[in-house]
């Protein structure tokens, strides 16, 4: 070998060596002594079969970053290797500046050695705990795509991404490989995958590890890829094919980005970028076999290789053969690796283990946040004008994009147009991934709007891009935000995390946009109407969520520049596109958004009410306005209060929600007695679950989406569904006692209309005009 | 054109003229009059651009079945045709059979034509109310997995599944391309994937529409199929070019079938399956401009490609037009198909309409459910023996695979083994994708354990395997069972739909087994530990939803059995695979599951309680025991019941579950007055969601997951979310009041206990024998 390629085996030995200490050893890190039992971890936990791979691939970028003075990251989509990236970051010297106990030195190095997968030390994945981690390596999946949203506007930075091919079974991942179609060679840095096929998950072959070089070839040269190919288990060859390999990827990606550039490319044309295919033994260095069967290649090198090392001086005496062949003593010294280790790693922020760009936070610059009067909406007076909250947000967020335009982008499955919020399309395109037709409306090469028909790369791409320090926004069908479930729940937890960690520097939080929401979701029925996600959401917690319902245009766009401002959290608007009735002049919304709830005093009587009618999100907003003036007109001596939640964990009580609305406050507003008729966004049991321990909990009747769905009619959705105005005015009766004749007068009429509305809507498929044109009386 | 192509035009032009009629049509469907505006609905809703392909696919796949006899069922992909799907199922006359109110004739044309997308109809995609249809046409994504699933054990069945372009961008949909490779051409049936590219989404071009033949031919050479392309827009050419295309398809199809049953295949080589890329205008046949925009083959004609019919003469005049181009003059007689039309359509069973695999109910056979008794634990007192639960369900589930070998599947993420249910390998193997090698486990070319990283795929096999007739269980980690959160809520709404229609008959349950469960994912860490799987399943409503908890091994086994038994409904079950203690004797189990939930006599005091100590779920359960177990010793004279929740809905209050514990029997169970200390296995708000509505719901203390979640051992996870003995002792004590100094002792020895575990998980990374060893003490 050549004695750069002496170098990288080298690392590499040491990199295996530290990941196998890591899962075996309690003590003894560099077996300076024989090997014991009282050596060993009491529970062995870990990956050993991925390390040895992620470890060959870490030493070779290391040492294209060196020649080549490159800007890398590096994702272990395989991230149940964490022993190796951590290994990696250990060597690299910037673990123990992170965590200066476990760092170089005899007594740090038994620390670091301990703490993998033991209590109170670090998880055995990659996870936010990991220097030079933007990924979590628990779901699989998610490795491509959090690649891809690094490289967005980064146009300098290198992606180095791992795929394990367990992973590559993956739903989300399968939708990855495109993702190389949405690169703006000009704008974008660049990834380079790296498919490793080490032929097991834990018990069965991969899919990809049974297939032969000729389909995958195929497959990926279908997907825009030039693959190359490094196949084999002789370390030596292995060393020089992966070194030239990665020597012609890093030529290509150059070669691509240089003619974007500098103008030689056809920006339509989407370049071949390289890809890696590394075909390695599972385990590979490891045992060969344990007890006679074979091990290395297989299945069984997953996890453990070597069982019951505690318990069987055969496999004690045969772990410390495995951990010497790597020969430590040349590797170690003092407890630190050696001189000649140090001299080959990449230096400062080369390392990829202390790359800013994986620590986000630290390279984050506050959006340039344009004022938002211009996308206000005038309301002279509440519900004296009609617009499309959805539509105002677009305006201004047509501001924020032109005000930064390489720090934001907006991501969606090419509904920005239908949310109504295509006046962005005025300042830039949808992101072309061909060639872009005369036809085509709004679609450009270097285009900063993200659509794509996956929620699961609209919410990956997003990750990636944040956790590298910019700012973004997912808009959604409110029903199909869903299918990223999982998704946020890894990012929340990730955040839940980090946020505890003092070197990682906040990023900007996640946001969604929800929209056709269920109750506008009418024409499209029964499997378009879904508000659950809010329920998920909420079960994350206070620490790192929020949920905002704005009633109107100028709360939304309160609420949007609020979200837009705040870090290390996941924020979830639900907001209409429909033209509807707008409540709150600019300066209210300012107010109310900032309380976060709020009683409406020009809806409400000044007098202590006898009922509260409660609201949260615009069509059940609407709907209690209308409850309201139905009761102010037939019976003016009820007395009303209407309170309108924005900030729906508000209603959390502190400790829960720090932030939320503490006893007296929200007994001040609720009263203690009086019953609260609450018109609800999504399912009533979040509002139970939000508001249980509050003292006037039992006097919550909450009217909500209650799985009543079809293809129907706005109105027709919220009568079925008990949301309406009708049955809203029938329960403050019922549930104030209410039963002189006045009020029976007034039960029977919303019978009537009841009625009224569903004879209608069933003969012309349309709402009774009273119902669709209605408006605050003022 | 041959005689044969003229009438699949003739077919096509009427389901295109169909297609059109019901998006716009209120009256006069045939045209029989002039069209004024009157005749037009009032809003216009549906999906055009897709349907005149799927009418072509349709009317093509009628000719072949009609020349081979085939047995086939459609899929559509693009769901959001419903319009097609609806107009080929009227034209076959089973639309009538199963709505004799909308079939053939004059009046019944009228209603089938304006039910459409119209309230009180049906909806505007394919949905549970469309003959023929197992498959929800609203979320994307699905298609190509329930075409595996209906394929699966069916050898004589064909599976055309037209994917759209749009759909073919989602993660799931990725994902499915390589279920052919677990496809045994021998056991299974046939899946024709037909990629329907129309170039758009609802505003941008997608991004296979795109890509040149020859990227998408070496994609899907890649992925093993030989790709047929059919590409224009001139109708003879292209239906020469898909009769070809389709006759190629199927005569390779039935080679393949017949080398693989009369054994001249090598049975582990994957076949070169067909796959038809079918490259035809969005919108096609329809408007080809509208007011000067082009329309046919752009972005325009995916909803309503001529809008503003109603308010504009010179629109209706165009869509006059437009609906007499297909000539139905010469098509429908009398509200009818023509007779020569009715003659070219399939016959009985043989229409796609009509296949009785395609209502799976009518199909299905119950399973043949061997006795429990063999799998059972003797359990000769409360917790005198340890097992592993999940290893008596797999010592089960072997004879259920064994006595229903076409009939039942197994599905999971490659964790059958690790979930120690891998007794069933005694009777069948993982499905091998590819070569089977010496060193594979359990590895079989026609294995019915169906193993891959995707529980996307999972749910989507098993949602196909089920919905044509047969039975299926999911094994899933908990926390990564999130991942197909989206599909269960699609197939949730759709056994709530039809269970409502009396047509189709009952199917077997969704049946999901959750295990590797957030209080035993200590070693995987924070990632690995959600149980808000439960919370979403709970939404969805006990009429679709039931969530069990067992307790231990026998318990386990009966709800196992009830979930087998069950149809039309998403059952849950969480269990654990470690080796615990056992409470329950078969028999005992028996009648506990039977109740659902119910105090334990021997672990309560005869009196009536002070304190209620319930439970739901393995881990709470034995800390709950072991509290109790403290209390007695230290407290005698606190009265104490126990009560095991098995059933988590029961605790639902009838109307909303109607086989929910009525209020007298929660009463009697959990008293009026008493404080309960509840130990959940998910998060506390589920129990509070679930009881808010009764008398005692102010005295439920909720112990569960708190999101307070590392790597840490077993007992440590519990005692971070207080979940723990020594907590629920002093919750007990706090919430009986209890302050004597008894009490206080046993406080302050709990508050020893947890100071002593915590450094001795920190010093040794092991739990404490004394809680680690914990038996109850009888």
């Amino acid at each position: 070998m050549s004695d750069d390629l002496t170098q990288v085996d080298a690392w590499w030995r040491a990199a295996n060596y530290l990941s196998a200490a890591q899962i075996y050893l309690l003590d003894n890190p560099l077996l300076q002594e024989p090997l014991r039992a009282d050596h060993i971890k009491p529970r062995l936990l870990g990956h050993w079969g991925t390390s040895p791979g992620l470890n060959f691939v870490y030493a070779h970028l290391n040492r294209a970053i060196r020649a080549r003075d490159l800007d890398m990251i590096f994702i272990a989509g395989p991230g149940h290797g964490g022993p190796a990236v951590l290994a990696n970051a250990w060597l690299e010297g910037t673990y123990g500046e992170v965590y200066p106990e476990a760092g170089h030195g005899a007594e740090e190095i038994r620390r670091f050695v301990k703490q993998f997968s033991f209590p109170g030390g670090v998880p055995s994945h990659a996870a936010p705990e990991t220097p030079g981690s933007i990924h979590e390596g628990g779901e699989l999946g998610y490795s491509l795509m959090h690649a891809h949203g690094a490289a967005f506007d980064n146009p300098d930075l290198h992606v180095a991404c791992v795929i394990g091919d367990g992973e590559a079974e993956a739903g989300p991942l399968a939708a990855s490989w495109p993702s190389i179609r949405f690169v703006d060679a000009a704008r974008d840095g660049a990834v380079l995958p790296i498919l490793h096929l080490n032929g097991y998950r834990i018990a069965g072959p991969t899919v990809m590890g049974r297939m032969d070089d000729a389909a995958l070839d195929a497959l990926f040269r279908g997907h825009g890829y030039a693959p190359l190919f490094v196949c084999g288990d002789e370390p030596a060859r292995m060393h020089r094919d992966m070194a030239a390999a990665l020597d012609a990827a890093f030529d290509s990606i150059a070669a691509i980005q240089r003619a974007a550039r500098d103008g030689t490319a056809t920006p339509a044309e989407t370049p071949r970028w390289p890809l890696i295919v590394l075909r390695s033994p599972k385990g590979w260095t490891g045992p060969e076999r344990v007890d006679g069967a074979p091990v290395e290649g297989t299945h069984r090198a997953h996890q453990i290789p070597l069982p019951g090392v505690k318990d069987d001086p055969d496999h004690l005496r045969q772990l410390e053969a495995w951990l010497k062949s790597y020969r430590p003593d040349e590797l170690f010294r003092d407890g630190a690796p050696a001189e000649a280790l140090r001299a080959i790693a990449p230096e400062g922020v080369r390392r990829m283990s202390a790359n800013p760009a994986a620590n986000g936070g630290r390279l984050l610059r506050p959006l340039d946040l344009p004022a938002l009067a211009p996308a206000e909406v005038e309301v002279p007076a509440p519900g004296a004008v009609q617009a499309s909250a959805n539509k105002a947000l677009g305006a201004w967020l047509r501001e924020v994009m032109r005000a930064n335009p390489d720090n934001f982008r907006l991501f969606g499955p090419d509904e920005t147009e239908s949310n109504k919020l295509d006046a962005v399309f005025d300042v830039t395109g949808r992101k072309a991934t061909g060639e872009v037709r005369d036809d085509d409306a709004d679609l450009a090469p270097d285009g900063r709007v993200m659509e794509v028909l996956s929620e699961h790369l609209c919410q990956g791409w997003l990750e990636g891009y944040l956790l590298t320090g910019r700012h973004g926004l997912f808009n959604s069908y409110e029903a199909f935000v869903h299918i990223a479930a999982s998704m946020f729940n890894q990012h929340a937890k990730w955040l839940r995390v980090s946020g505890g960690l003092a070197w990682r520097a906040p990023v900007a939080s996640l946001n969604y946009l929800l929209t056709s929401h269920v109750w506008r979701q009418d024409h499209n029925g029964f499997s378009h109407q879904d508000p659950g996600f809010l329920d998920h959401v909420a079960s994350k917690g206070a620490e790192v969520v929020r949920i905002y319902l704005p009633p109107d245009a100028n709360c939304l766009l309160q609420v949007a520049r609020a979200c837009l401002e705040s870090r290390d959290r996941v924020n979830v608007i639900v907001s209409g596109k429909h033209e509807e009735s707008q409540w709150l002049s600019p300066e209210a919304a300012r107010a109310h958004c900032e309380a976060g709830l709020g009683a409406w005093d020009w809806a409400s009587d000044e007098v202590p009410p006898d009922v509260v009618m409660a609201c949260a999100g615009d069509v059940p907003t609407q709907e209690t306005l209308a409850a309201v003036a139905l009761l102010r007109e037939h019976l003016p001596d009820l007395a009303l209060r209407v309170v309108n939640v924005v900030d729906l964990m508000a209603l959390q009580p502190p400790p829960r929600n720090a932030d939320g609305l503490d006893d007296a406050g929200f007994d001040a507003l609720f009263t203690t007695d009086k019953p609260v008729i609450f018109a609800f966004h999504g399912y009533p049991g979040l509002i139970h679950e939000l508001t249980y321990r509050r003292r006037n909990h039992h006097n919550f009747h909450v009217h909500g989406y209650s799985e009543s769905g079809t293809t129907t009619t706005p109105a027709d959705m919220a009568v079925r569904n008990a949301l309406d105005r009708f049955h809203l005015v029938l329960a403050a009766l019922r549930r104030s006692g209410r039963d002189d004749p006045a009020a029976e007068a007034l039960a029977a009429h919303c019978r009537d209309r009841l009625e009224a509305h569903h004879d209608h809507v069933r003969a012309t498929g349309t709402d009774l005009p009273e119902i669709r044109d209605w408006r605050w009386p003022g």
